[in-house]
């Protein structure tokens, strides 16, 4: 265990001082299944936490929107800008090509090939088979070493819609919708009921034909938010429109954010990341019995042979429940204590 | 165990026949956590679920709304003009006063005085200790229950917003979403995101100086829900004003669900209920999974500690995370087994 300690003191000495190499490595690290892996990772984190606690905290953002509304082209102008400014920011996309590959290598960093050249940014993908959620699965981790990197603004971009959505918000401090002007597209967002989640909307792709739309769905939604009372009690929502193809409006939405910041800053950082971290904790460890105990094998196989059944109309699923429970409480206490129950 | 078969097909007998107090009998041995209770619960439901296989089944209805909006009265005056019109209706309820009690004997039947004396109706409340995902635990069973006694029409109460809603909507035929005017309350169903999952949005209170307001909000719904592509392919979404205690609208409501029952009965049934059934037994089982191993001692005592150590910002998330994954396993597999993974 010594070394083990040596070796974590190395690589968080390593993220501090701004060894790239050794972030992206710290950053499989922690996405890792292997035990050893986890033992290092826990480790490195521990030290991660400590560290962060005594220093300015990075923002974390929240990054959403529905596929196709120009969520990657925004985050390449908005970084860029973001870095000129003299800020340094961390991205944390999913790559959809990657469903197999452990850690995505190129995946968004070709997205974003302007900014994934900034020594100033830090761009990690990860892949597909990753995401519960919404997010990666150890999306808190990651962004917690890029916390201790000393990155100023943090990305974490989420797929999916439904439940993910308030997950990724529980876990930041602001949350960022991304949606485009037109085709009724502006009410898509309520559809999905995140607009109370909304910190920041940003109506992108107002350009060309669609600026004018843009600009009727800004009032639209200026007018909208008025009615839903703000869940961070310390802000109210702000819309501003602006387009990453062509650079316009994106020095707004940067002094939105840092307007953000300010007021994160001013309230007290130390409960909300305490409470970010025991909602985190509570999930991850639903996740982990729920997985432990569906994926054992007893489990699945006695699944798929009701399921089987099922699909014939020739068993009842309240038997099936009944059975299973019993299985797993075979599984979960010993023989003789479950006799008792 | 042939015994308790002797007995369930009694039971079994005694609700096919009307027996309402066999019926209320059933209800709570179904919602029952005792073991020997859940074994005849088994044997009783899989009886009902071969029974109404073979027989016209159950519109069953989720209804949701926010407290104040009149679901009770609606639903007493929705339900005699049901009974009124020859048909049969059950209403699963959630008792909010009796968090402790196991089955709850007055609750919502003090609140439909009048339904609950007709011998058409049946009113039943579970104890909100009971809840989960914003209905009763047992609400499928329930349903089932209701059915096999023949009710035409069944209405299951939610309680709670965001992720219940989506439950109940899947557990169900249909979706009704009780509102009232004014005051901005109409955008309240929108914030909540269920206005994509509703069938027939019900604006109550459309009386006195309701009236004109209602009427705007009405006008205001049938736009907006021409934004939503309706989550059931072959029904669209229609919006019904009424006033429960005038009793104003409500033969207009019940058109509306008839036409819906219709519907329904146009569909493939049998793979309706399957594809509920089926997600009824994945989410029981993953509540099984989640419960057995969240509220195992050994699991509960180690939380307590680690959250008593959080709280004085003296140990960090991950390693806690760490070791009760370890706890988890080591209790989910054998110890030999645990070594080698």
């Amino acid at each position: 265990m010594e070394s083990e300690a040596i070796q974590a003191e190395k690589w968080f000495e390593g993220i501090v001082r701004g060894d790239r190499i050794q972030l992206g490595k710290a950053l499989s690290l922690v996405e890792s299944d292997r035990d050893d892996d986890r033992k290092m990772a826990v480790l490195l984190l521990e030290k991660c936490d400590a560290h962060v606690r005594s220093r300015k905290r990075s923002c974390r953002f929240a990054i959403s929107g529905a596929p196709g509304v120009g969520k990657s082209t925004l985050l390449e102008t908005l970084g860029i800008h973001i870095v000129e400014m003299g800020r340094t920011i961390g991205v944390l996309t999913i790559d959809p090509t990657s469903a197999m590959s452990q850690g995505s290598i190129l995946g968004d960093k070709s997205r974003m090939s302007k900014l994934a050249v900034s020594s100033k940014a830090f761009i990690r993908s990860s892949a597909a088979g990753q995401v519960l959620g919404g997010m990666a699965r150890r999306s808190m981790e990651m962004m917690l070493l890029l916390e201790t990197a000393g990155y100023d603004i943090i990305f974490l971009e989420t797929v999916g819609v439904g439940q993910s959505e308030h997950m990724a918000w529980q876990f930041t401090d602001g949350f960022i919708l991304v949606i485009q002007p037109g085709g009724g597209d502006e009410l898509q967002g309520m559809k999905r009921g995140i607009t109370e989640l909304t910190d920041i909307l940003v109506i992108n792709k107002a350009d060309g034909a669609l600026a004018p739309l843009a600009r009727m769905a800004k009032a639209q939604f200026e007018t909208a938010l008025h009615y839903f009372s703000p869940l961070r009690s310390n802000w109210e929502a702000k819309v501003v429109t602006c387009s990453a193809i062509e650079g316009t409006g994106i020095p707004d939405l940067y002094q939105t954010i840092q307007s953000f910041e300010e007021n994160l800053n001013a309230g007290d950082i130390v409960i909300t990341r305490n409470r970010q971290q025991n909602m985190w904790l509570h999930w991850s460890l639903e996740l982990l019995a729920k997985k432990l105990v569906m994926q054992h094998p007893v489990i699945t196989q006695k699944l798929e042979t009701v399921k089987a059944k099922l699909q014939e109309s020739n068993g009842s699923p309240f038997r099936a429940e009944y059975e299973i429970e019993h299985l797993m409480k075979s599984l979960i206490f010993p023989p003789d204590d479950s006799k008792n129950k």
